[in-house]
């Protein structure tokens, strides 16, 4: 439990191994009758674990516990690549980036805001100017910025979207579902294990492999970059050198895939680590079928 | 035999299965007592057919025969890929593009001209202007061009010496040579015959793989494209359906070539090619031990 | 006055036709006996009214005052332009981003920060994520970055580097002094005001151009942007439609500013300002002569 | 008179301050009775002089002569720039290129050709490889190209044409003519001659400027490149030295149009050529008016 700024912050921990569980949220809620929560934050999908939270049914968890909270969802990793929706879902604030699924430069953010979000942030006492949609709300009703606009990346940001929509926003998810369940599919052949345990819950922008016990995620990583000019994902945190992390998102087809998975594939004899050569072709039988 | 210009051309047919035979050369050129054979146009490294002549043993062959022809090559697909010697081979033309192993957009030609081939140009009655060193000469003893330059790919020929220098160019060449490897063992493994029949001619800039019997090499390149988004080389002239060529030139790496032979495997699959799968193993485990 | 975060902040109003007056700064230090003041925030270059506020001589107000408070400056619109002497000037924290004098896209910030400022910031109690050093000082040792880098801003940023270095920095201030003279010169042979009124504080970064009374900056503006594509900056806050700015900064040349500066004149004819002709010439005796 | 290729060339001299005499043209052809002349080629804007032939009176000429021969346009510097008209004035070889009112790097050369050019080229014995045009026709009804396309140049292409068209022809012809207009008014106002002679063959393209008697222009040019980077043409040949010539074609706006006027001005000043000051302004009173 942390405080800054005025606010509480209570973190509900997890085993990083699932996405955030609906009925703990609803648990939760209901144990606040006094309506002190003001609001739930949730990951949609997990960028250092690979798991991906069911927005929606939390969602249905925090109505079933009648609880007034802001629901607000972090979808940094995951616009543009995973179905979602801001309006279905009643999600307040939905914040994402440019930089996974828009296939741009970092240096954009984005807020989806409710009404009821909105209503709140009028009342909030923690209010930090770089928080406050105010002056981006006035300003943009005559279309500019308050502040200095990356007007690059805005161009940028059309064409993404231009991308996007040309493809079909449904063509771009089942793409991604592809090669995600290609490279899962890969790391089982492998004899390696997803750290997401929850099927439904695999992020289909990235995978997280666990390493098998005594060997060291980072010196594989470090063999791929230097052999084959690759650079995976590191574990992060409480699984440093635990994992290492194969990302599939953005502006990714098959043969990026075959050639990620068969640069682990190679990584891994060179490295020394136990596992069974063939990855590369259960994942290529699945693309060849799909 | 053509006669434009003035140029009385003779081509020596080959088979397209071999490079250019030095002892043909040798005893075409001892027939020509007259010495009305000015010129010997060798390609090093054919594009259609992925076979690498040998220059230097033409030499050889020229010198044996004690002719003064001029020795003329293109190296439009070879250069910064193949090791290639205009001045210890005693090449007197050689002639070269930037869009191949320079890696640059197509809008450069070069000329490497040895003082016996700019003192015939002097007495050539087929007097081109398009074909015409001297305006260029001229001009570039006061650092400028005759006509207007291609200035923006004069910048990226800058750069692409400066990265072809800092790998090295003996890098350079071992790295072609170790990818080209990885192909035809690839190619091998899937039961397909390579084009060109001289290993000590394999092209290590692309290799031309012969399609089965009764299998349209067109047919497979649109498989591959439809479903990967991969555009292989087609055959040309008389091989026009008959093979497929991959290239491995120019900016090109390890998981780059993975790429492409799973894509390559995967549409002969799917194209339903009679083939032998597992040349994406063969070569990963040939670049994994190299 | 306002409170955020805890923190008490206090405006130093002036009339934005001065830069921060250096006595005004020890008179109210002195008045502090409790040093409740911890720090003093000065922005270098006012981008909004075109004054340059004298940093040198504040930090011998606040020597002179004997105070202990933080030395914070903003260099946005001064950095790369105008000197500036973190360390001689015993600044604690100076900010600066990459979209003016660095001739880069936004998207980066910068902070240079005193051993003095690293240690008031342990105490802190207005901790926001947001502004703490820390995680970006452990992650710099290894070579890292805590959070998702702007990568391409960074090459970006070398290359600007290079720049600057190569053109050498000296040169780099005095071609911005020359050409904010010549912008100088045109403006006050156009016979209209500059809004900053001590000569020692203009702004070789932009100059801010009063108009005459009962004429809108913003209707030039338009006039300009629509008949020569020319965008000058509008007046901020409360000099909104009064004055319009002519920014000189960065990658500028003596050319890009007459082009500028006819602009500016053909468009206060077009626009029926009351002016006088020759400004452009003004500035061009000016820059031959220089 | 020169023989290349089999070609008899006649040269019909100009002084180079006029554009072709289409007099000139037809009592050239009413003397050739016997159709001996196979082709008239005509540079419809002449870079090295700035003076713009008449291509349609030119035409008017030919027919007058009721001679068959063809009618070949050189429009590198005028196509996008100038009005033109190959079909209305039955041109029957207009060529191009990428580089000038295109606005695209060099690389992309343009034929466009009569039915009547097609059939003459069947029966041509000048038959040089590179102006056959069999290849690229054969291969275009496929959509593909007979060599190495420069693929990059054809998006840049897409994209000059999109511009061209969204601008409006009409209107970039008119934009073309106004800078040019302006730019001789101010040649003019410096008491300066221009090169070509015939007001309705002033190029809107370029305008050559002639030096005063005594003075270098290449040193004036080296003066201007020196102080204000900026690259005015040379004159080419018999006029080298003698002329210098200000390009205002393509991408280019009255703002880049009055910066390159104060650059001449200033460089006129500092060279110490005789001139009257106030070209400048002279060229911002009537673009101010326009």
């Amino acid at each position: 439990m942390a405080q800054k700024l005025g606010i509480e912050v209570e973190w509900v921990e997890g085993d990083w191994r699932h996405g955030v569980d609906p009925a703990v949220v609803e648990d939760r809620l209901k144990l606040d009758g006094s309506h002190s929560i003001k609001a739930i934050c949730v990951v949609h999908n997990e960028t250092s674990t690979g798991a991906t939270s069911r927005i929606g049914e939390i969602r249905q968890a925090i109505d079933a516990a009648n609880h007034p909270a802001l629901y607000l969802v972090d979808t940094i990793s995951s616009l543009a690549c995973v179905d979602y929706r801001h309006d279905e879902w009643k999600v307040d604030v939905t914040v994402s980036g440019s930089q996974k699924g828009l296939m741009l430069p970092p240096g954009l953010g984005f807020n989806a805001v409710s009404e009821k979000a909105l209503e709140a942030a009028k009342t909030a006492t923690s209010n930090v100017s770089y928080w406050s949609w105010q002056d981006m709300i006035e300003n943009n009703k005559n279309g500019v910025f308050p502040y200095t606009p990356a007007t690059n990346l805005l161009y940028g940001l059309k064409e993404a979207l231009r991308l996007l929509h040309t493809e079909g926003l449904d063509n771009v998810y089942a793409r991604h579902a592809r090669l995600a369940e290609a490279t899962r599919i890969a790391v089982e052949a492998w004899g390696l294990e997803n750290l997401c345990l929850v099927p439904e819950e695999f992020s289909n922008s990235l995978t997280a492999v666990v390493m098998p016990d005594g060997h060291d995620a980072d010196a594989l990583r470090n063999v791929i970059l230097v052999n084959f000019d690759m650079s995976l994902g590191t574990g992060l945190g409480k699984v440093k050198g635990k994992i290492f992390r194969i990302g599939h998102l953005g502006d990714f087809n098959e043969l990026m895939l075959t050639g990620t998975l068969s640069g682990v594939e190679m990584g891994l004899e060179i490295a020394g680590v136990p596992f069974n050569k063939g990855g590369i072709n259960a994942a290529m039988d699945f693309l060849a079928q799909n």
